[in-house]
């Protein structure tokens, strides 16, 4: 194997070890061994556990922002169901290693970790704004987009600690979470009332907006 | 002064600086000048900067979480919003410091300090379950909760950076977000639906979560 190969097997090694099981637990030694080469031989490729971790992450990082990427066809909220599908098998593909991650794990405040999670976060918002066709967000809806992004992570974290609730229904309802915040900032402001009755009115009566407003004015009533 | 007076009043004077600017900035010399004592005096006191960082990150988490205990009266909606004050309020007070710890900071990844962190949102989640008088929350009521809990972190956070929306606005809107987020709950799960109707029935019609309904129907039509 040449150079640039092996370090991108050994990359995708380590990068299922450490989804599998929390990233402290994992060796060099077992790294090396599910690879079927030697200790120094890892050490040839990265300098420590520290930079083979954060290679790992930059791979997981690029896969988890390409799953974002929507075509710009058909309803907004079926698309946004797509997307959350595409989280949640990543959540699910990762589960240990994401939960480590975002609860503090071992490389956590390192400048390298937290930039590639806010590059993650930073992809996700500017896909979002793309489907909204927004190019210069009001402070409201940037407020809303970047919370509900927040709002996914930390339900894939609860979901993950025990997988209580199908997974199927939370991505429900994230789009459903998704059309309530921006519901709940357009009846305090005038902007946002307008995107929301833009959206709403592009919206199939079958589609996930309209199966939440449905069902809230079943349970008003 | 007594030891434990000392070091109760060099906590203080580290909490005031380590809140107005990201404590990463913050040197043992500046707060040993700031308490009017020598720097090896400091060190009598403090082992190092990190000790003293998680001492004053200990008050700043005991100060938050006991802004989060409310008389058990009047209106739920009432009684969130006014810790929603108190929460604002405090982050407010501690702004840069605040951003710096939940952004990723000095001391992110050590385990006293993800531990405290965890301590003020198992409170801030005991006290809503406490208003909500519920003892043993199902896994649906379990996630509205939590996952509440930390959009209004990310709230506070994206707050912070830029002040570009009134506070006061914030205030309501992460008490109609709570709202939101278990109507979206209740609009999928029967025993999330029957809390639902059990709160909005004792909300009085001039309360946060009656205008978020009145303004959400105005919007409707």
């Amino acid at each position: 194997m040449g150079v640039e190969e092996r370090r991108q097997q050994l990359i995708g090694v380590a990068l299922e070890l450490f989804s599998r099981r929390s990233p402290d637990e994992v060796s060099i030694d077992e790294i090396a061994s599910a690879a079927g080469i030697s200790r120094p031989l890892v050490y040839h490729y990265f300098p420590g556990k520290l930079s083979l971790y954060e290679a790992a992450l930059k791979r997981a990082s690029d896969d988890l922002a390409a799953r974002f990427v929507e075509p710009h066809e058909g309803p907004l909220g079926a698309r946004l169901l797509r997307v959350m599908r595409r989280f949640f098998d990543f959540v699910d593909e990762h589960g240990p290693g994401f939960s480590a991650l975002m609860r503090g794990g071992p490389a956590v405040g390192s400048s390298t970790t937290n930039a590639l999670i806010d590059s993650v976060r930073q992809a996700a918002y500017v896909q979002i704004l793309s489907h909204l066709g927004v190019t210069d967000p009001p402070a409201r809806l940037e407020l809303v987009v970047r919370s509900w992004i927040s709002l996914a992570e930390s339900t894939a974290l609860i979901w993950l600690d025990g997988r209580r609730i199908p997974r199927a229904e939370l991505e429900v309802q994230l789009v459903h979470d998704f059309a309530a915040l921006t519901a709940v900032s357009a009846a305090q402001d005038a902007e946002m009332a307008a995107l929301l009755r833009r959206i709403a009115g592009e919206e199939p009566a079958d589609g996930p907006f309209a199966s939440l407003a449905g069902r809230l004015l079943a349970l008003a009533t």
